[in-house]
Formats: C-alpha cells, sequence, structure tokens
C-alpha cells in the first residue's frame, strides 16, 4: 500500500531509494471503519492521511444541522490544515463513508519528513499550495454557489463518486433537502 | 529596505551572505500611490509583495458593493494566492490605503527563490501555511462571524489601524453601513 504513496509523492519530486525506507517508516497504515472518525469537532488534527482505499466526508455542525461541505477518496491527502498547522481544536469532523485504508503520518513524523528528505519542504509547499487553493475554492462555492453550479462542480470533481455517496450527503453539499436534489440531477443530465 | 525583509524571513530560516545577495537581486522596490492597485480584479496576480511602508486592503465587488475582508501593513506580505499559485484571473483587489513602498518578486523570481537557497522551500511552506490558517479564519469569520465580532478581531489585530483606516472601509470590513460602526465601537470601548 505503501508504493502508491511513494509513487503520488515521486510525481512531485525526486525520491532516493533510501528515502523510499524513511517513508515506510514514518507512515503507518490505518483501518477506518465505514461511519468511524478520521477527526472529530473539538479535536486536535494530529495527523495527515493518504486514502489508499475508501471514501471520507468532511463536515461542520450548523446549529445543529450536519452541513457536507467535501470529500475525499482514493489517493487524496486527508487533513484538516485548519487545526492542523496551530494544533488547535478543529471546528470540522472527517468521517470515514466506506471502510478506508490509509498510510497516516503524525505531526511530529512530518515534520521529521520535511527535515530529512532532500526536497521534503518542497513536497509540503507544493501539496500546502494545492490545498489551499483548493479549500479557497470549495468554500467560497459553499457560501456563494447556487445549488445547481454545487452539483454540476460535484460532478465534475467526483464523476465516480454518485453511486458511493448516500445521496442525503451529496444533497447536503449541494446545500438543498434531499427531496430537491432530483430536480436538479435531471436539470443536470438534461444539460450534459 | 531590504534589510527588513532579510530580518523576517531570518526570522524563519537561516539565510548566507550569498544568499542574502540574491534575495536584494531578487526582489524590486515598487511604489504604489495611495488609492492605486496592486492587483485589480481580472486580472492575475503576477507577485508578492513585502510592505516597508503603508498599508492595503483587500475586497471583493458583490454584486457592485465594495466588500472589505482582509487588510496588510508593515512587515506583512501581500498576495493573492489564489489566483497567484494557478496564475489565474483575480476575483479579488487589493489596494493601497496609503502610499506603499514595498519588496516585490515576480512569480518566476519567487521559483529561483524556492529553488536557489537552501532553505527556500521550507520558507515558502512555512509562509503559506500561515496565510492558508489566516485566510480560513478570515473567510470563516467573514461570512459567519456578528459585526460585534467581527471588530474585536479587527482592533485585535490591528490595534494600530482604528487611526489609519476611513471609517467606512472598517465598517465594510465588519459588514455594517458606516452609521451603525459608532455603536459597536461604543460597545466594544465600554467592554475592554
Amino acid at each position: 500500500m505503501i508504493d502508491n504513496l511513494v509513487k503520488i509523492i515521486r510525481q512531485t519530486i525526486e525520491v532516493s531509494e533510501t528515502e523510499c525506507e524513511l517513508i515506510a517508516m514514518l507512515f503507518t497504515e490505518k483501518v477506518y471503519k465505514k461511519g468511524s472518525f478520521f477527526l472529530s469537532e473539538g479535536d486536535v488534527c494530529k495527523q495527515v492521511g493518504f486514502i489508499s482505499r475508501g471514501l471520507v466526508r468532511y463536515y461542520i455542525n450548523d446549529e445543529g444541522e450536519n452541513k457536507t461541505y467535501y470529500f475525499s477518496q482514493e489517493n487524496e491527502f486527508v487533513c484538516n490544515y485548519e487545526s492542523f498547522v496551530p494544533q488547535q481544536p478543529s471546528k470540522q469532523n472527517i468521517q470515514a463513508l466506506e471502510d478506508c485504508t490509509m498510510q497516516v503520518i503524525s505531526y511530529n513524523d512530518l515534520q521529521t519528513f520535511y527535515k530529512k528528505l532532500k526536497n521534503g519542504d518542497r513536497f509540503g509547499r507544493l501539496v500546502i499550495e494545492q490545498a489551499f487553493i483548493k479549500t479557497l475554492q470549495e468554500l467560497n462555492s459553499f457560501y456563494t454557489d447556487p445549488a445547481d453550479i454545487r452539483y454540476q462542480k460535484f460532478m465534475a470533481q467526483h464523476p465516480d463518486l454518485q453511486q458511493r455517496i448516500p445521496q442525503y450527503y451529496i444533497a447536503s453539499f449541494v446545500g438543498v433537502k434531499p427531496q430537491s436534489l432530483s430536480r436538479i440531477r435531471k436539470k443536470y443530465l438534461l444539460n450534459n
């Protein structure tokens, strides 16, 4: 499973064989059962995960209502940087929507990764730049895009997830009641 | 003026004398007159600035209304990363609120900075991590905090700016009409 992670890292930076061994030592494989939490509101996010298998959703509690605002799947990193970087309690939850297998690295081990790999900081900078941009886009979309645009973006970003995610989570992501989703989906299918 | 920038960089990473010379070559001093734009909506953000003197505001056009959502001042970096990182047109504006002197680095020269400085990528990672966290906090506050909390945060982050920024920009940042700001300010002064 670690091979997949190394492959992804090698798409961005050069990694020597010795560094490969170090990566294998720094990351630990963890399994999150469907419904369990990678991160719960109020806890400090102490790790970054790389999804080998499975799917998670990110959500916030907004006055009693769970609002899903993001999904991550295979070959993607999972982290709430807003909690992880300053090591402060999270306002967000990250929950497994399927049984997940992840390669996980702790906060301290990630500092070792940055320090010991020749291009560790370069990799960290590029990953966080992309996470930054993606998060800004998601957050702006969450607050300003109408439901049909939200659905279009969901389908563009995760064309394969429509079948894997319960409809009420997709409705929550889009920002409508589950009963309104089929109308939006119908409109989308007619136009695409 | 470059000395100040080097001093700030040295608070985060070690910089050799040769690297100092390189930094002085990569950054250019630019002056932005009060009211002029560091970045205009629709343009690609092609540079990062470091403010030696002066003050800028960040704002968006929201259906004809200018909404100020951020201020930067002396010893801070200025950039719209959402436009800068992917080199895509900006939805935001960055405007000088006073005559500003900045040390400015272009996108390409920043890549050289990352590559040639021993700890260039490390500095870049740490700066963007902080920018990421700050932006998330600002954006969440912008969308969810009530006006009095916004004012409290403004005063905590920029205790010296109350006198330097026109009241209508502070009102815009707080999210109220200028005439409501004095009521919020009075309440703040009574409680602090």
